[in-house]
């Protein structure tokens, strides 16, 4: 079986991660990660052994100044590869796709660009058919990921009339968390609704969802709340059984030790995952309440980790390797571990 | 016109704020606080010429060790008053209810009471009449005083089905947050419903009401989040109308330089209150949306500030000496310098 060949063009947040996560799939294979720092950041990718390159040849000549040992520019990556995965920081992708697009490269962005940059955005338990052989698609954000993707078990249950959600919004990425953030304060955000419920709407759009949106002072995750009007009234077991049916949702008890954004991060790096992610969206059960037909839950999403798996995914319906959603989601939980219980 | 004698049983972060309300009140005598501290807390009190009791024989020893001039004990300060307000930390109220009774004195306990204990839940703008001559009454916690103040100008507006609301808590009071707190995480409560929208219904059966609280690492002020199902559809307009009926709610605007919790106490301590103190609810009033017959809206409550224009309130109705609920709450407001508007 020949490979796909995957360019990472960004090493940061989520670029490392990528570039980590691809190296565990039997079907493809890593051309390389471009970048333009010449710090530890890229250092640790050329430890690793990935194929490193400059954006362009000025940062190129910086690198290899910095005894980084630069194998080429971004158009010569690009040359090398199938696909290309923009991990670039928000808005800058958008820039970078006439270039994808005049190599004739099938691209993939994240969520901070807009819908319209490719015209599709990509939920692997939702949409990936309509994603197979296309030239682009978005991984959507963390946030709304995980909205369509416990928004999408409840309606594929029957029971999802309406959901408002409250987003605590961790302050900023752990790593630069010396450069901004705040402090012993809440940010919420300007405009209500915010930006997530419509931004779950460019992937399915009969979801009736809106969002309101804080930032808090720490760095390890979201927190959702969620209130949902079911169809009917329904009980606690219809609604935990619905969220089985994703296997990216974890079920967890805070009666188990896990009260918190803190001993969630701590589990995750007890068994062993990779900065501590987490891919899944872990739900309390415990702390879950139907009452008539409404549902009151809430959860925690790993900023840094959920689109991952989602970013693989998307990988094999652009190339149209794998041409079934649910055989290509096995294998990226497979590769990463997703588990739907952790313990 | 005779006043009213008040003792304050617990010179902490609500007595002292009691205490200094009480000097404002030209119907109200300040007779002592009480405390079993020795160190520059109860020394300030000294120092604003409150006359200082002790809880018992033994503390009051200990006071006097400490050169701190002891008039007395508990009992000897509630001999000389019409009415106690008991400030002492949660829970510890219920134990000295039994002496207030056997001498025959009215008193008020705050928040951390059950409803059981006075068999009677206080809001100044709900049901101050039925409080009139009464032996007690407990003044609900800040966040509950200020979901019963907002919804009730809505429920009288004759615009509310139901409310659901997301509670963000200030980890710890500023000044002891030295002492325990949460830092670079989230703790959701235990149990959805959380206690506030249950507590609500101690004030207004009728309240339809449940929420959700999360403490979160910040020590300025709580945030509340309101989903709020409305009997029709209506303006913006006429919800800002309905909110304007309550004396205690001022609207602020995000675009206004006051985007966060931070900016709101700077405020507040430009504008000379004490301790940067603010006893109204500020409602976001451009992040404000109605769509269709749904609400949402965000405000702001200072825990420590709020129930004490509240407790004022309620010294008047116990006692008997005002009969009219506007008017006392009126007579409370200028004293306090309670606001619509703060600018």
């Amino acid at each position: 079986m020949e490979r796909i060949k995957v360019a990472i063009n960004g090493y940061g947040v989520i670029g490392k991660r990528v570039a980590d996560a691809v190296k565990l799939q039997d079907d493809m294979e890593l051309m390389g990660v471009c970048d333009v720092v010449t710090d530890w950041r890229i250092k640790m990718a050329v430890r690793k052994g990935y194929p490193v390159y400059g954006f362009d040849l000025s940062f190129s000549a910086r690198m290899k100044e910095a005894s980084i040992p630069v194998i080429g520019n971004l158009d010569e990556m690009l040359h090398a590869a199938d696909i290309v995965i923009d991990c670039t920081p928000k808005k800058i992708a958008a820039q970078n796709i006439p270039k994808y697009r005049l190599m004739g490269k099938k691209f993939i962005v994240h969520g901070g660009e807009k819908h319209e940059t490719t015209g599709h955005s990509f939920g692997a338990e939702n949409n990936y058919e309509t994603a197979i052989g296309r030239e682009s698609t978005r991984v959507v954000s963390c946030n709304t990921t995980s909205i369509v993707r416990t928004l999408t078990a409840l309606k594929n249950a029957g029971l999802l009339v309406k959901a408002r959600g409250t987003l605590l919004r961790r302050a900023t990425d752990p790593w630069e968390s010396h450069l901004s953030g705040i402090m012993n304060t809440l940010v919420p955000e300007k405009d209500i609704p915010s930006h997530q419920g419509p931004d779950a709407q460019t992937i399915d759009p009969s979801l009736d969802v809106i969002t309101v949106a804080i930032k808090v002072p720490e760095t390890l995750s979201h927190l959702h709340y969620w209130n949902v009007q079911l169809t009917r009234q329904a009980s606690k077991e219809e609604v935990l059984r619905a969220f089985g049916n994703s296997t990216r949702i974890a079920l967890i008890n805070y009666s188990d030790g896990l009260p918190a954004n803190n001993t969630l991060k701590e589990l995750m790096l007890e068994m062993g995952r990779p900065y501590g992610d987490m891919y899944e969206v872990a739900v309390w059960k415990d702390m879950l309440k139907v009452q008539g037909d409404e549902l009151f839950y809430a959860y925690i999403v790993d900023n840094q980790a959920i689109v991952i798996p989602e970013t693989i995914d998307a990988i094999r319906a652009l190339t149209g390797i794998e041409t079934e959603a649910e055989k290509s989601i096995l294998k990226t939980n497979e590769s990463l571990g997703i588990k739907q219980s952790f313990y």
